[in-house]
């Protein structure tokens, strides 16, 4: 679907055989490798480096290599560098701009590695570079909820349980849910880095090659603490990698859902708690009074959608024994496209919640005497020192009488997380923490990027 | 993914706001609509001409709104109409054409729809268009598979169950399955297409419109044989014909998936039961005596694939309540996504195995005489009325013993579908019967579009 | 999970090798193969039979084994068949039970089959009957849905969309929706029943045997219309069978999501427009006022839990070359627990429906003026010819001034499928034409079973 | 499924309502409970200690229910509590046995908690300890694959890339793979870890309750570092952690999956170079020739078995707005059988590998010459100092010409990963340091157990 072709060639069937097998083949390559050019070209000067270091290559040329690709870099970064249908791939496509600019030299970075070590390191640099690009929006995300949470701390909101109104709470305790979800999912980083925290280069087709390579130079050159030391699992790692990442994203898209849902039901005319910016909702072409939810709703199919990529690459990651096959190649275009809208969907959310305008009036009003009636039966049992059963059952009378007239303020004492103590402050330590293990993983980046292009 | 951004414009993180929402909103429609658009001016057409027939609309404005939807249509099929990121969708694009050629009347077609069943109805078109599309390519290939089966009748090959060498089979048997499979989907096609024979015009925003519309004569226009009724059960359509499709589609590709492993293994240094065309494999940059087999293995992903894409549409069909949600939108992209795919599977694979090139001799060494255990043991019951179990224990000394000395030749008498008795006409004929269905079908259709527009 | 262990014995680690393989291999057959015994018995008496009649086993033999097979079917259908641990499947017990009574001449109804064509046609008559029982289900709770709409035909209710009210609707329209909704499903059956409709007994291990096996025959006894020729499609088609049901069950479950969906909701304190009936709902344990709407969350659960199901069969369906593998054998629990949840849910919301309570004045307060602004447009378009533009601008500025006074009753003229026409009766005919397709097959089934086992 | 029902009861429609909606409302619950048991009667305990201590419950009390829970937790792990049907779940039985137990006294241990928090707690005390036993599971069969490469380190085996031989490769390489592979899921534990290392009680039904609950304490007594503040987060991360959980389980699994399928390959005749211990094949009930890869096939089918349960349980888990529903309860089934089903793979499969046979000869012979092309054109850029491409035209006109003789060892120096250096001392020092790291968990739970019922 990358290229819109006319609907009447839409079918590859009437196409003469070789372009019928060279789209096939092909594929949206020429598209989605527009994301790995840039990282192809880091790890190549990467590689390049450490065959003149290593005297594998000539230093003078693997000079020209590393400073050649620093430019390529650039100009990928910038959309400068267009992938030709004939070429296949952005990887050719970055050896002939190479060659064109270095003739033979060009050829020799292709020395010791193969095409398959090549993709996995182009990837494996993209993937560590978008999981921090996507946890940076979540840490904003998480904020934004924070924010909420402290400006309407004691906005009242009832709690439901089965969709049914069930306890008092507050848009603070709302908010704050939200964010400690995020930041549970920020915690975890540390241990899906740890997977991608491996430099493959060196596997080459899966079985190494008849070089002394200095992987761990290449490693460190390319910031990666450790080298992955077995080559098929090099090949393996395909598709387990990008399974994991789409974990992560789907299970902070499936706490985002919950709000989303919250959103789309709060802003209905029956619940009245909550109206939505302007921006974010349209009108409708015959209902004049009609405010449409589309982005609440969009944002909701999005974890949907985020969740259906995910077990799309996982029926493309699965099924095969070991090492490499074609099959692979299809794993790049739903796992890229599930990283773009997966950010996409963090930095919607992170535009709309500011803009909400919460009903505290419609929201007091639905917090009705009832709500307070397990509160009530509690203090029964703090000040009295009835059993919780005896105390329910006089709750529960008053009610049915129609005199219960509970005492609707928070108790003088309360657990943490309650309404009247959230940690907030806690809270908000915590996302600090994560913030800083990412703005950690960024400085360690781009400090190695640095130094490698700046060879001395 | 349907614009290739630069990489570092990949996110919307930086976008001012409006402009990340319009992406957001947007979408991939004004790719994925590009499909839609010539459905949708035929259905646009019978909804002018109905209007007009029954006294809704003017009749002369009705005949303008038909001829310059026939012109749109032809234009939409040669991929002149371009859709505007501000048109957002088709059919805006649609609209503002016809409006720019019929001003006030241009709008006219819009009265008694709205855009939910509007577009709906040019989704059911495509889908039943795409349906036989499909349809046609699966009798193709069956044909092709029955071609295999003919031409190479009798040529061994050993019958394998877990993998294991089991008994004499031949590729004539192998053929023959694969096209009794794909005429089992074929077989189902009416079951399916009675879902989709149903005109949900009419439907507007899912509850009907206070206007008199004549459902029964747009259907008819449109060559459907019914009217579906009831404006919500239109509304819950959505997704649930998506996936009825795409169930047909993984169910072939299922099948399918089966010869492409078969024939990824049978062409291994291994078995070398096969050689693949030259066409369909590619050679390795560092190893010359190496062919790989690169478009059987992405045909067989491709199977993988559709069942991710299935399982993308269903997550994104289901967990909403009735009637119409915005989350509806995202459906459009990973269905026609499968539909393009999964005939383009389909055609790569009839293109395929014409050309296969079968190892007669190394098929008839792998016929091992102990395949022939079973058969022997059987002649046994037959000519000495042994019981099976002492006409087992007979053989299994023989083999053992190593004077194992079995007739290979087929037994006189065999039941249908056994190696002798395979009944390729019967299937051929089967065969035959969809085939004319589909062609039913397609006229059926033809006739009435000509009809729609030849307005006497 | 079938035999729960002790929590610390759930692990199968400290157990010797032979059992833990016994357990790990035999896994969960001797509970799902309770199931499919009566199935066999039936199966296994055709084959007898059909031995008989060809010659291929002496008549008597045949006739004692048919007899017997009868009478451990009817024991069968009673539970009174043990699967014992060390029988490790249903087939094996029935084998033993046949050869318990009968000695020798049991043991040679297994005379030109093998495990694998004998599983497939037990399953094959057991999904047969299964369909029809399912259908049964959904066309009674299709009639419970129709007699709702019938009942409560105009009962106002708010149209949605975007969970927004967007026009008048009632439960008339509602209950039809879904009525129509079902029988689209029902609609889809025959094309199903092909898939299964034809007899796999013969296929052995999945390249027929040497022997003169009268495969129509066996056909003719077990009520197929026809015989699945290829050996090899037999097997391939396990999985597909199941998918193909799954698909249909799955494509219901998204219908009637949708409504349990939606009575969620309308149950809801905020929306109010219906009582759940108490036997569905429970109360709070310390919330006195609360009444849990159980039944329905759990049906809408189920509907996804199905669908969950459906996914695990399909990984369990792909991926693997042609023919027979082991990997089949997990295929059977997902599927037989998917049908018999499936029809739960059928039945549970067959009983749920005739109990709501709608809350007519809270449904008609819903339904405000600002819904009929659509309407009075229309009715401006039809009176006055003024264009729909002008005439929705005419209502706004009513709606906005505050002086918006429509006309709420229904148009005099209206389309099939609106409020005013919904064609309930044609709904009503064709729901009985589904039923009366499921009893053709009934009687069919039926009449060739008593034939079968009545052997004159 | 639980209950295997006579078949002809198998459907729940002849049945009268109240029963109908007990078993459907009730579910499974009485059996997965069981699991349950021992992990709800220690968090209760923790519970009601910290009611005691907090003054909340009289201290004697409190003494009185932890001593009572202790005997319950260990009579659970025994097996040797029932639940009822009409108790309907575990911690209902629990709370039955230690009223039964202790009176009045029994009813308290409820005390500012709910239904809600109760079971999630418990889930968590056994995800944590189920995690544990996975990870030691995941250890010994990540030893064993160490031990097979230590034992077969130079024992040649073609490299396969698109399932075609490529280059020389080893059994060692092969082992060291699964070894690196399964090591890189248990570095990624302390991550999941985190996830789980926070105590829900106190959250009650979702909004905590009005009580100064010490809820550090509890979560100290629990063994938990950090207590989950936010009540609505604990609510919302049911379904997460079991996901979590499961996206690592199926990480392992798809790993280990081309493991089987290699040896499923690799023990055909074709390949013939593995033979599977007898104990793990079975043999054929008509050809005596033939042992089938059973277990290695259930093993595969397994781990697509529990890809398929986590899209299960991701079906279950999503699509829902915050807080409690009643849909949630169908969660556990799907979970618990995966986590039970998962640790019998990996069990199994350590049990298989020691077994294996490998046939060196065989595998000597499939290491023809032309896997040597690379390396010897490797060595010819090495010595001659030729470019690549030269280097390989050379190579391959040896070979079109039948006089490529290369030479076959091992080269002298060798990067880290190759067939020379696999490195498998650090890879045992890293496994080491998982081992390690779950030892440590293990203590710190076993300590704090030790302690909570140790209340001096």
């Amino acid at each position: 679907m990358a290229r819109p072709p006319a609907p009447d060639q839409l079918w590859s069937k009437g196409l003469p055989l070789d372009e019928m097998l060279h789209r096939f083949t092909v594929g949206e390559d020429p598209v989605t490798d527009l994301s790995l050019l840039p990282y192809d070209a880091e790890a190549s000067a990467a590689h390049a480096r450490m065959l003149g270091e290593t005297g594998l290559l000539p230093e003078a040329e693997a000079r020209a290599l590393v400073a050649q690709l620093k430019l390529l870099k650039e100009k990928a970064l910038k959309g400068q560098i267009v992938i030709l249908p004939e070429q296949e791939d952005g990887h050719t496509a970055l050896e002939a701009a190479l060659t064109e600019a270095l003739g033979e030299t060009g050829k020799r970075v292709h020395l010791g590695r193969s095409r398959n070590d090549q993709v996995i390191t182009a990837l494996r640099l993209l993937m560590r570079d978008q999981l921090l690009a996507l946890a940076e929006s979540a840490v904003t995300l998480a904020q934004t909820f924070l924010n909420l949470a402290a400006k309407h701390e004691h906005a009242p909101l009832p709690g439901y349980t089965h969709l049914r109104r069930a306890m008092p709470s507050t848009w603070g305790q709302w908010g704050a849910a939200y964010a400690e979800g995020l930041i549970e999912e920020l915690e975890a980083l540390p241990g899906l880095w740890q997977r991608l925290d491996k430099c493959p280069l060196g596997a080459a087709a899966g079985f190494g090659v008849p070089l002394p390579l200095n992987r761990a130079r290449t490693a460190e050159l390319l910031a990666f603490s450790r080298v992955q030391t077995s080559p098929i699992d090099v090949m393996n790692s395909r598709g387990r990698h990008e399974l994991a990442i789409l974990s992560w994203l789907t299970s902070a898209a499936g706490t985002l859902e919950k709000a989303l849902w919250d959103l789309s039901l709060y802003s209905t005319e029956e619940f009245g708690f909550v109206k939505l910016p302007d921006a974010f909702t349209t009108g409708s072409s015959i209902m004049p009074q009609k405010r449409n939810p589309d982005v609440v709703e969009l944002a909701r199919a999005r974890c949907r959608e985020l969740r259906g990529l995910a077990q799309l690459v996982s029926q493309l990651a699965g099924g095969l024994p070991s090492s490499y096959h074609r099959d692979h190649q299809f794993l790049k275009k739903p796992y890229l496209e599930a990283l773009v809208k997966g950010r996409e969907l963090l930095d919607i959310c992170a535009h709309l919640l500011p803009g909400i305008h919460i009903q505290e009036e419609a929201c007091r009003n639905a917090c009705t005497d009832d709500l307070y009636a397990a509160q009530e039966a509690y203090r029964l049992v703090a000040e009295q020192g009835l059993p919780f059963r005896d105390a329910y059952k006089s709750i529960a009378a008053q009610i049915q009488e129609g005199r219960f007239k509970p005492d609707r303020s928070a108790p003088a004492k309360a657990h943490i997380g309650s309404m009247s103590a959230m940690g907030l402050e806690d809270t908000a330590a915590a996302l600090c923490e994560c913030e800083a293990w990412i703005q950690g993983r960024r400085d360690h980046l781009a400090n190695a990027t640095e130094k490698l292009f700046d060879w001395k």
